[in-house]
């Protein structure tokens, strides 16, 4: 049994690995970004599950390496195309790629991490590749309905908690559930057991999302690696925004209409007016509270899971740091 | 054995079920500007090419139909983003969808069409779809490859003739090989025969668009489907402009370079000063002259394939109709 340390150290090594491999590559202005981005660091927190559910069940975690770097290749495929979409300026504390280089490099570097991402996957030797590549395929076009929606809620005020939780689970969590997964499936595993971890996975995730919806808004600028208040800027539907909406007082819709409204005001100003109106709400607690039930059904369900309680520490650690990591 | 015209129908009535399938699809704004791109229409050669080869083996083409989905739907997805980066208006004689929709739903309906490309190929049930998986992802990244060269070579003025042409093979040419190789591993053929089909899709390809180029330059705005002179308007670095180039007198030269840097001035100018330099030296026969090589070399491998005669025809025909279609 791995420990998330160890596994963190095995996922870098082999992406640097792999950036390496692609520096020889041409031509080198579709190759350049692909490295950057992959450069970046971040958490690499999806390998590492895939990893960790794999270890569960198996020791020769090698096996399932190619697949670990896949489902990181992707996820940062996400994020290139989605700065561009949402025009982010700032990733990780440094320029988004369509920022540091060009929006065409960035659309078009995207694509070829996507199809990187299936070019590492098919390594994997296992019985299993093909329910693996489909349940990857599967993920990769929630992924995308969900960043759609996300979209699609920017231009409306009358999103529900149901419809913005919907969206978090397309374009967030079902990406860990199927690193979870599929590290069941390349270890052959009994599916009901890969369905277990796909719903741990999902529970997590979701309270990871909640949690970033909070650190946007209430986290510390070095740590979070965006700029604070950037939801509340982009008038974006967040879990925060949708309960504001909810509970408020009409003065306090009143105040919250006018804010979504002002889009050329000192960006503080709003921040600093959103953020009292959720402080008067007890926004902060409501969806802390939401995010700690999506917790404790992930909790939940990892106990139940009928492995030897020593093997699921490691589970245990990754989604505790993972969900206190300001605490 | 079907004809090419049955084929050509068998894959409209497909596709035209898979655009029906994705109707009730959500989110609408997802799957909106995937239907219309599938809608658009096209020759739809890739699937019905994919076909002809697997239809030189087998009979059940039914087998092999959920892949020639997929390469017409990754062919889509291809136009999709190609059209963003060069910010081409028109496709096919209707609006390019980043201007029909908006850019962010062009971005992220490529991205989908790519992974539904991957849904469609993985439902077809072979003993080989390992194979062509790799095939198809092998060729994806070079067709992103080529579309990065494509971009490249608009900023410089020495792109040499080989340059250009391993740039269409990548851009242009694999994919169509893909789909033949694809269309022989599906039909569980001899890996000797697959390779020959799959040289036999690069020369055509090469073919192919060194007629687009011709097409662009020389062709008919109604039958061509896109503006003619978009390609000396943009400065591109076809063969025609590349061979220009070579063979130009220091006055032609100055001439030449004089035009690339007018992107102010009236594009029917540009057009008709440019075609005149084109027509002093001759480029146009130098150009069908290399399209005739590489056809003629397309020839001669189906001429060798180790297959009845009979079954090659509608091959034969498919390529006659490719590159003699302004004739």
């Amino acid at each position: 049994m791995y420990s998330v340390d160890e596994l963190q150290r095995k996922v870098n090594d082999e992406i640097q690995y792999r950036i390496n491999e692609l520096t020889n590559k041409e031509p080198a202005e579709l190759y350049a970004p692909v490295k950057y981005s992959l450069g970046m660091g971040g958490k690499r927190l999806r390998p590492v599950l895939l990893l960790l559910s794999y270890n569960l069940f198996s020791e020769d975690i090698l096996n399932a390496m190619p697949a670990a770097v896949a489902i990181e290749v992707f996820h940062n495929f996400t994020l290139l195309h989605d700065d561009i979409m949402d025009n982010a300026m700032v990733r990780r504390n440094s320029p988004t790629v369509h920022i540091k280089f060009n929006e065409n490099n960035a659309v078009l570097s995207g694509d070829v991490m996507a199809f990187l991402s299936y070019q590492y996957l098919m390594e994997c030797k296992s019985g299993r590749i093909l329910e693996v590549a489909d349940l990857f395929t599967k993920t990769a076009v929630e992924v995308c309905e969900g960043q759609q929606y996300d979209l699609d809620f920017e231009n409306r005020l009358d999103v529900s908690a149901d419809e913005y939780l919907n969206m978090i689970r397309l374009k967030t969590a079902v990406l860990l559930a199927c690193g979870l997964k599929a590290g069941a499936f390349l270890a052959n595993t009994e599916d009901n057991l890969a369905e277990q971890l796909y719903d741990f996975g999902l529970n997590l995730g979701l309270a990871f999302q909640l949690q970033d919806d909070l650190l946007d808004t209430f986290g510390e600028q070095e740590s979070f690696g965006k700029e604070i208040g950037g939801d509340i800027v982009a008038n974006k539907k967040t879990y925060l925004l949708i309960k504001a909406f909810e509970n408020a007082s009409n003065e306090q819709l009143n105040e919250l209409n006018y804010w979504i409204k002002q889009n050329d005001t000192e960006k503080e100003d709003k921040i600093r007016a959103v953020k009292r109106i959720y402080n008067q709400l007890g926004i902060r607690e409501i969806a802390e509270s939401k995010k700690e039930d999506y917790f404790k059904n992930s909790e939940n369900i990892l106990k139940n899971l009928p492995v030897e309680d020593d093997k699921k520490k490691q589970l245990q650690m990754i989604s505790l740091q993972m969900l206190k990591r300001n605490h």
